[in-house]
């Protein structure tokens, strides 16, 4: 079911949907032979289980490690594999750079030329974020006509190159060879006849050869590569896909962004989920919709600390009715991806989902983890993607398929 | 898998397939925690289950509320997103009125304008059948040079009309502007260079000038909306794609409709299941496939009355030793859809259902219920439209796909 069939079949309903997402919260067989989940003491979250769809979902397809983009954007009902966002675009979101709709971005990589200008080493040997910063700061001393340009420091090596102006387009070829040896790429259009493309191609070109005088003495970066050049998406809202004034309660930067990307309000908020929830109720007559997510699941899962994982989610447990007293009529609980902290990274694994509402059908279920959830109603492996036209049918906010 | 892919992979086998719809099966827990099907004393559907294929089915999509249309489109093996009705056949197949190749349907309202032509009441407070049926009988009275007018009550401020002549088009724009305080669009081709449209555009506005004439002194239904104009649809038949001889055995005309739709032969039958198991019986040898309908599990699902769908469950139970001293080869036994007492209207829901043949797995399933059937080898959410495919197969009607 495409998006926009999607929207064909919304009708109004005064319901109020919840995304609760606890990044990464999906795991593996810790020493002891259980999960994060299962061996933490979540008396709320298997209460509510016992009462809902329960099952495992697959953020983007089997097999596939999720990023936090894609796994977000497949919570919220767009098939990552359809809506793409170019890493230059990822880029800005993760830093919280506030994309205009005209804008290109880029993401850069500091790298080692040698004499020739072949590329010897694509990292320039992984420079601190520090010296990242001067260079960057070096950087913001070019200008060029009818373009303002952006440089900001994402992490390591890697920066962010933003073009902003009229008539720009993202459609340019990367910069980076994929490999040592050779020199960089000279930017191109992807279509020569695509004027917007060529002009892009121009500035750029113009760019990096400023770039390249003021770095010619750094070392080891003394030159950048580019790729993944893009403009922000102009996909449909949650207003105009779904008909849902929605709120993002996030507090890192890529899932603000994302939820930006969609369309939401993006709320300030302090990073605990108690007080989320606090934020959630106190706004909870503005919204149709809450998204709201908990970092901390996936940074333990990430560090590869299991008991710090457990805690995390027996924390966020104990916060949980601070949600429920909402009522929400429809509640979605689950991650964006699994991260287990055996593996200190994200996973493909299928991700433990509930979702609440007033008709649900009782399963076997009666605990939220990866071994009980097989048994419930939405199956072991629901696509992502599908998980919102249910949440919606379940708010009463679907009519009815041909008559 | 495409119905064309099936349709290479026949192979003649001499079977008989039935598949018997307890329309609207599927439900919710109801006061005492069980579903209807789970209340409902049922040794023979148990017992057939027990020996079965079992799992729960999604007619259309996930979250996708299916109409009588396309939730039986999927169990014929018509994936409802491709195979789709235009709102004017289903209104005709809806009244069991025999739809032509040529002929062009559309749906009509009648509708409430003010002085100025603006549309005050999209459904002319919905008048009664009965007003309707003396409307109908006054627009009767219309002729147009070059074309058959028919005008059908369907209920209340509904009617069916049905375009009949050479050379005419479903390709219009709909009359109906979805809101108030604008006036109905005129018709139109929703391509202006196809000329049978633009001809056929041109008929209905004459039609409709006719109409507000006629119409003109009648209060509150003085003008009338158009939407979904269409032909029947050109799909493969049960013959052709699945070479099969095919009898529907269905007492409500939206169901018969259907099934002439995908080319079977409509019996003439009574409403209670036990004769229309005998009909089947006296037509066994005739046919190579039975679709058999029983729609009293839906109207008590819809009128929101759990006992009487419970009773109407058991009824069926007791009903299907009749069909089975068959012995069809292969009996599959679903909905079309959920019909939740508690909802009182169509879900989106799965559907319990099982394949019983010569080839069946045995899995843990004893019971045909919502719970139970999660357990099955079918899995939770078996795409509806996979079914067919499947019955095939056990039908030994399907050879190998490669060599």
């Amino acid at each position: 079911m495409d998006l926009d069939q999607i929207t064909d079949l919304l009708e109004p309903a005064d319901t109020t949907m919840a995304l609760l997402v606890l990044d990464g919260v999906g795991g593996l067989p810790g020493d002891d032979g259980q999960t994060e989940l299962e061996a933490a003491d979540t008396p709320n979250l298997d209460a509510l289980a016992a009462q809902s769809d329960c099952g495992l979902q697959v953020p983007v397809g089997p097999g596939i490690i999720p990023g936090s983009g894609p796994g977000h954007l497949s919570l919220f009902g767009y098939d990552p594999l359809e809506y793409s966002v170019g890493r230059g675009v990822l880029s800005a979101l993760g830093i919280g750079f506030d994309l205009k709709p005209t804008d290109v971005a880029a993401r850069g990589n500091f790298c080692t030329v040698d004499d020739e200008g072949c590329v010897t080493d694509r990292r320039a040997g992984r420079i601190s974020t520090e010296t990242n910063r001067e260079l960057c700061e070096k950087l913001r001393s070019i200008e060029i006509d009818g373009v303002d340009i952006h440089i900001e420091t994402v992490k390591e090596h890697r920066f962010l190159l933003v073009l902003r102006g009229d008539g720009l387009s993202g459609d340019l070829e990367d910069t980076d060879p994929q490999e040592t040896g050779v020199s960089p790429h000279a930017p191109e259009a992807s279509d020569p006849g695509h004027s917007d493309a060529v002009h892009t191609a121009d500035l750029v070109d113009e760019f990096l050869r400023r770039a390249r005088q003021l770095l010619a003495d750094e070392s080891p970066a003394n030159m950048m590569l580019l790729r993944g050049f893009a403009k922000r998406p102009d996909w449909p809202t949650f207003q105009s896909a779904y008909g849902l004034d929605a709120a993002c309660i996030a507090s890192y930067p890529m899932y603000r962004g994302v939820a930006r990307l969609v369309g939401m309000d993006v709320l300030d908020c302090d990073e605990d989920l108690e007080s989320k929830f606090e934020l959630a109720a106190q706004r909870w007559d503005d919204y149709d919709y809450f998204f709201i997510h908990e970092k901390q699941t996936d940074s333990s899962g990430e560090d590869g600390d299991f008991a710090r994982k457990v805690r995390v989610i027996e924390e966020a447990d104990a916060a949980l009715p601070g949600l429920l007293e909402q009522e929400p009529d429809v509640l979605t609980i689950t991650g964006d991806h699994s991260t287990p902290s055996t593996m200190a990274q994200h996973s493909w694994h299928p991700v433990p989902v509930m979702i609440h509402g007033t008709h649900c059908r009782h399963d076997r279920v009666e605990a939220y983890n990866e071994v009980d959830c097989l048994d419930g109603s939405l199956g072991p492996r629901f696509p992502g993607p599908d998980l919102m036209p249910l949440a919606l049918a379940h708010a009463g906010r679907l009519t009815k398929y041909g008559a």
